[in-house]
């Protein structure tokens, strides 16, 4: 794996759709994540892998079953493993995602919004 | 660990000390850090960590046996494993490092700038 200088802003632009997380790097069993998102998504937890959010535009509302919280630009958060969670943007939010490999992105859950295999960008 | 949104700018406003990384958060074994460098460090190796560097003010320059890379505000580079190399920043650079719990600042060299437990902040 050589050493390549990764433009947020450069990757973001090739993002069209919304939930569907693309993979732009990997840092040993990391991968390191661009999402675009918009409306809500679906409840799930992990029940191994905490994710972090970095909020890169617009306001991300996690809501957990410990209550909301509001990521604005430039912050971000972490969902620790077992919380129940849904990733909520009133307007299109974009984010940078950092979690373990074996993530799924719906966690337990299983519906039209799994994605077995995510694309690298 | 309970969820908590971390800011940036609040965590980087608290660090006063160059080369000198803080940790603002894990994911599994992994930490986030801060750090505010300039000038330059030292030539060192990971032998099991990759390492990513995000560019959040200034520009980054990573010295590799490959070659140099250049980052600005906004991009981000990973750093393989076994991989020489030495930041520089001309001017003060700020930025968000992903990597292994187990990474040592100076991987395989030990000198005056070796911290062996990092500080939260």
């Amino acid at each position: 794996m050589p050493a390549e200088v990764i433009s947020l802003k450069e990757k973001l632009a090739k993002i069209t759709e919304l939930w569907r997380p693309r993979i732009i790097c990997e840092v040993n069993d990391f991968h390191i994540k661009l999402a675009k998102l918009k409306g809500q998504f679906v409840w799930h937890k992990h029940d191994e892998e905490d994710e972090l959010f970095l909020v890169l535009k617009g306001t991300l509302v996690v809501k957990t079953n410990e209550g909301d919280l509001t990521v604005n630009e430039g912050e971000m958060v972490i969902i620790p493993k077992g919380t129940m969670h849904m990733p909520v943007g009133e307007e299109e939010v974009h984010m940078l995602v950092v979690e373990p490999k074996s993530t799924l992105n719906t966690g337990d859950v299983r519906n039209e919004k799994t994605i077995d295999e995510l694309e690298w960008i």
